[in-house]
């Protein structure tokens, strides 16, 4: 269920844009325990003028290979799992395509299992769902 | 007060795109009591690249035509209506202009009345805001 | 933390786009406490068929210059603090770049602290973490 959008700086290539989508779908697999195939991504690129990000907040010295990663998932996890995807994301963009932590923001959205449809109409995970 | 966000791939005609934001529209109208006019929405297409789904997760197959609808919308509403509104978009997208049901995923985000403004920098819904 | 998404119609300057966030911004600091250099902005243009607002909802009349605000922030702000935000947004964009007040539209998204990670992989303002 994890819907994920991905925004980043124009001029890198797809093989990157698409390293950067498998980085986050893994992390989602090995640390948060989200369901095999369970992958639905939007990435967007923009100029200069289209994705600002502060250079040092927090300490954090980020540049242009910045990235933007924005997750909307099922509630009820907790802090330590939220933790550990952060963590486990940023050591794969940094293993492939080569992202620094440094320039790895995320932000999570939970929402309510009933809060999906992965087609054909049905609220698959909904309680109430024959079969959820 | 629904925002609704809408992805799919680049290759569709105006016309097209128009008709899946008409029956999203129209559901909200009839699935889920959203006033008549309360309609903005954001339509992004997207390269291959842009754009990522599992073509076969939870036994549901998609392929190029798939769409994401992510709607933030009022809180407050059953499962039962947020999974009629899920069966209206389908029914209605397949009517016209014949998205196929299974390339249909949709996904509610719910935030609290007070979370919006329509304009003039007023907070039109929230329970203090003189006539809401 | 905010993550601030802008939706407007293709055609205004660079400038024109950085005006607009600029004042977003802007208005975080004044009124709702968020901290310097917070500042994380996506601004995405869009032509006629991709960004569609209803031209008088609530008795407030849009046109073309219309702006699409969507800001996800930490929990806990009241009506008081939001409805003051949604107040200093219009004030400054009329202002500069001069968007009149009854185009722009804001919406916000909730979240708790702990969905934050601004780089390393680090949840910097989750209870648990050293120095939140």
């Amino acid at each position: 269920m994890p819907l994920v959008r991905i925004d980043l700086r124009k001029g890198k290539s797809a093989e990157y844009r698409r390293a950067i989508a498998d980085g986050v779908y893994q992390a989602m697999l090995e640390a948060i325990n989200v369901p095999a195939g369970d992958r639905f991504q939007v990435i967007t690129e923009h100029d200069a003028a289209g994705l600002i990000y502060d250079p040092s907040y927090l300490g954090v010295p980020r540049d242009d290979n910045f990235v933007m990663i924005q997750v909307t998932l099922n509630e009820g996890r907790s802090q330590a799992l939220k933790s550990a995807f952060y963590k486990r994301i940023v050591d794969l963009l940094a293993a492939n395509p080569g992202v620094e932590p440094r320039n790895v923001m995320v932000n999570l959205v939970d929402v309510p299992k009933g809060n999906w449809s992965f087609g054909n109409g049905v609220a698959q995970y909904a309680p109430d769902t024959p079969g959820a």
